[in-house]
């Protein structure tokens, strides 16, 4: 046997796992062939001068990963189980140990490519793999996934930019956080595995789904048992449990438009056709559903999704006549409402509008609250009512997606309801948040005059703005960034063709001194001209 | 007007909302019928002896959400705009008030019943909703909702018996808590907002990223760019994902029989057509997946999921030469592997074995890691590595799945990593666990003598062991639950005919002393008769 080995004493890698590794890559490269015999541990131990111990224990790894065999009396070969086709190419090449990577190189002979088009007939995607260049093979992925590749995607700058107007941010500096920390740090302390593990914990800490039920029944009028309650991380997965339960590929599914881009693209990429609904200043216009309704025979859509309180992003309000026209459409196609009641806290004229969940009692709705804008966006914590019925297959679906949300912050939060701090802190936001908005208005009117419209009613944590320039929505996000503001357009929320100038200003987080320079900026830059 | 309200002074609850419930009530009820007037404010507040202010409060909140509205000069009155068909059914059947819920019984008369058969063609179910016995409408759900209803579902004993035997926890007293809380607690204070909202952050905390991807190259022999790295919410989010991302209804997945119930359960509910490749103790049995493409022409299953590291649940680890057979079989398919690493970074006998990732370079792998047995359960964090090209479309489903995981956790453990406690942890564990491993091996001979089999290599947290008895599984684990101890057999990870007697003993939580006593009391029930 002509194989040499080199161990280094000065490497600092343990001479043991030296040997281990240089017989190793031999046998992975083909120099060191199947059947092969190895030298005895006493030859080797002699001739490169290190215990005999020491190289023991390497072919014992060496024995127990696989690599090697021993035959009693006949001493140790190199496994002949190892596969043939690993071996080959090493061999017919004669190739001595320069391979970098012996088993991608090994198989690419026999390599079949499987689909090397773009696009199947069933509208799934094959691609090819861009790892190696050598191996040209074709993967095919799901039709959710090629939906997801194929369409449109976000795109935000990774860049923080002085005043950011563009993402719905509740005021963080105001924020109870020592109360938090405090709680946080309590329940960290006497973590209880206890309360894990049994799968009908995926709906979430009991007294968390306790303190929510009352939560709910005490400020949206929505009364429901704590069996009805899922927790999950952010209303983004309530949305997506949702889509899974209820939605096929070419199910009817209305939304509104413009919209949540959130959930238009979930129920995109799960295949649905969607129907878009315009939306007038009482909210979704039930009219046209109506009308869906009698230009269709049979027509069954599985859900229509709202956002009632503060419509995203227009912010108008539903009123209480739409309300119950839903429901009472709703329940007549036999639809679902998702209801997604986000920014309900927030209203600043009159009490907030009760739940839609609330006004019904026959399981027509699916209601989903969120606390990002409540609490902070990294708490990743929301949660779905759903009627009784459906609250065990909600809670299957949430065990596989990812067994349950994580147990601390739950555990925190049901804490920080119990004791009033979560109702505290929303009515000095309340406060806060009426007055920020009021400071974003007046700015407005100074700044733009009458130029600029504000859409919406008087709630949530942002207004939607409309206002003329000669330049493009891009052109104006763009300069809007070189002069330290993120803003977004509201024009990637609409299905069809969007309004010319209509930008989101999300107020919440905003310093109340910056809110008039900032507005005046945007002014400046409204009016320019093209260059 | 003969519409009388009561205000009750002493109720606590503020006259102006007890003013706005009555009549928001009695609207609803279709007492006030559409277009009926109201008493004035001046003549209201006269005859119930209150503020006028208090009653010219409520009529704002009924005028502002549209149950009322005002005619200059000509007085109050119900909203018009109110649906008409909600309101009828009290008109026509007289009804004075005494509905529950007059919303449902109004709607209920237009009502069709969509569909009252439980399953349609198309495999999906259609429900009756159990909210209201009155409405019996029919709502479909999903195909994916409809297989997880109908199949058969785990169940476990919410109970906590005083030595739990069947879950894969970790030793959480042993876990460096303090250390973890400090770190947590040093996070939790100075939350920095500006780190979230970005949706190429769906992906993770990419400081994350970075310490996970120089971790898997240290002690998988995984070489990746952080770019692989997607952070999801424990294992079961990455097999979910993996689910969503690459299965279609109908596609053949491989799975290991016996198996993981976690990913055999995500595949089923995703319609895969499953097929089970048996297990021998060199781990899955690559000549079975052989045997599939010669039968069949253009086989190319969508992918083979593995436990490789310690199988699960027998605990047998994929011999190296397995390993590349798999690679090289998995390649000449067009399938992908996905190689959940459950139980890698403890090995008694040997080094670790490198992942099948690490032997991989041309991205036919798709690795999960898992830290909720290293770490803690509660945690719920984990991690994917994704062939590059991959790495856009698993960051997009993340996306719609939720967002991104808890950023504050992702903090924590990367400054854990980062600072090495990671790696101390488990070192320690592995000795730890390897003596526990002893004492249970140990207690089987005493108490079972040869007539207890330990399946498995020396590795994971927990053994398989089989053992006769004349008693069924289901007595044995009733028995054993009587006697405070909570076992499961493994008879639900198989997919056909399981073996009878074989148990999962999860050891690395139990305290050293109770091991002996624990196997004693087992073998006593083994060896009872049937009664």
């Amino acid at each position: 046997m002509d194989f040499l080995i080199h161990v280094d004493q000065s490497s600092g890698v343990a001479l043991h796992r030296q040997i281990y590794e240089a017989f190793r890559g031999a046998i992975l490269s083909g120099r060191l062939r199947s059947g092969e015999k190895l030298p005895s541990t006493r030859a080797l131990s002699k001739s490169l001068g290190i215990a005999r111990a020491t190289v023991t224990m390497s072919f014992d790894s060496l024995l127990s990963e696989g690599y090697i065999e021993a035959a009693v009396g006949a001493g140790t070969f190199v496994s002949r189980s190892l596969p043939e086709d690993l071996m080959r190419p090493a061999m017919e090449t004669g190739d001595s140990g320069s391979l970098s990577d012996p088993v991608l190189k090994a198989a690419t002979p026999k390599v079949k490519a499987r689909s090397r088009g773009r696009k199947r007939k069933d509208g799934t995607e094959s691609i090819v793999s861009t790892g190696e260049p050598s191996a040209v093979q074709g993967y095919r992925l799901s039709w959710y996934a090629t939906a997801l590749r194929s369409r449109e995607w976000l795109s935000f700058s990774p860049d923080e930019p002085n005043v950011q107007l563009s993402f719905g941010r509740p005021a963080m500096a105001e924020f109870p956080m020592r109360v938090w920390n405090g709680l946080l740090l309590h329940h960290a302390r006497k973590r209880n595995l206890a309360l894990l593990d049994s799968p009908a914990n995926a709906a979430g800490f009991r007294p968390l789904r306790e303190e929510l039920a009352a939560y709910l029944s005490r400020v949206r009028a929505v009364s429901c048992q704590p069996e009805q309650v899922i927790i999950v991380n952010g209303s983004q997965q309530g949305i997506d449990l949702v889509t899974r339960v209820l939605i096929d590929r070419g199910d009817d599914v209305c939304i509104e438009d413009p919209g949540y881009i959130g959930a238009q693209k979930a129920f995109e990429a799960q295949g649905a056709n969607i129907l878009p609904i315009p939306v007038d200043k009482n909210g979704i216009v039930v009219d046209k559903l109506k009308q869906h309704e009698r230009e269709r025979e049979g027509f069954s859509p599985q859900l229509v999704y709202v956002t009632p309180s503060h419509q995203s992003p227009t912010g108008v309000v539903l009123s209480v006549p739409r309300r119950l026209e839903l429901i009472s459409w709703a329940k007549r196609v036999g639809a679902y409402i998702v209801e997604d009641d986000y920014d309900s806290e927030y209203r600043y004229k009159g009490r907030p509008i009760p739940a839609l969940a609330g006004l019904d009692h026959a399981g027509t709705v699916i209601y989903i609250g969120t606390l990002s804008k409540v609490l902070f966006p990294a708490l990743r914590l929301g949660y779905l009512v759903v009627p009784l019925d459906l609250a065990e297959v909600f809670t299957r679906a949430k065990w596989l997606a990812d067994r349950h949300s994580p147990l601390l912050e739950q555990q925190v939060l049901a804490d920080f309801i119990r004791m009033g701090h979560m109702e505290r802190h929303v009515r000095r936001m309340r406060n806060l948040y009426e007055q920020k908005r009021k400071l974003v208005i007046e700015a407005l009117k100074t700044h733009f005059g009458g130029a600029a419209t504000v859409l919406g009613d008087a709630a949530g944590i942002n207004v939607v703005v409309r206002f003329p320039s000669e330049l493009s929505d891009d052109e104006i996000v763009a300069r809007a960034k070189t002069a330290g503001i993120g803003i977004t357009s509201t024009s990637h929320c609409y299905l069809g063709e969007s309004p010319r100038g209509e930008f989101q200003i999300n107020y919440a987080h905003l310093k109340e001194d910056a809110i008039d320079s900032c507005i005046g900026t945007l002014s400046k830059i409204a009016n320019a001209s093209r260059i």
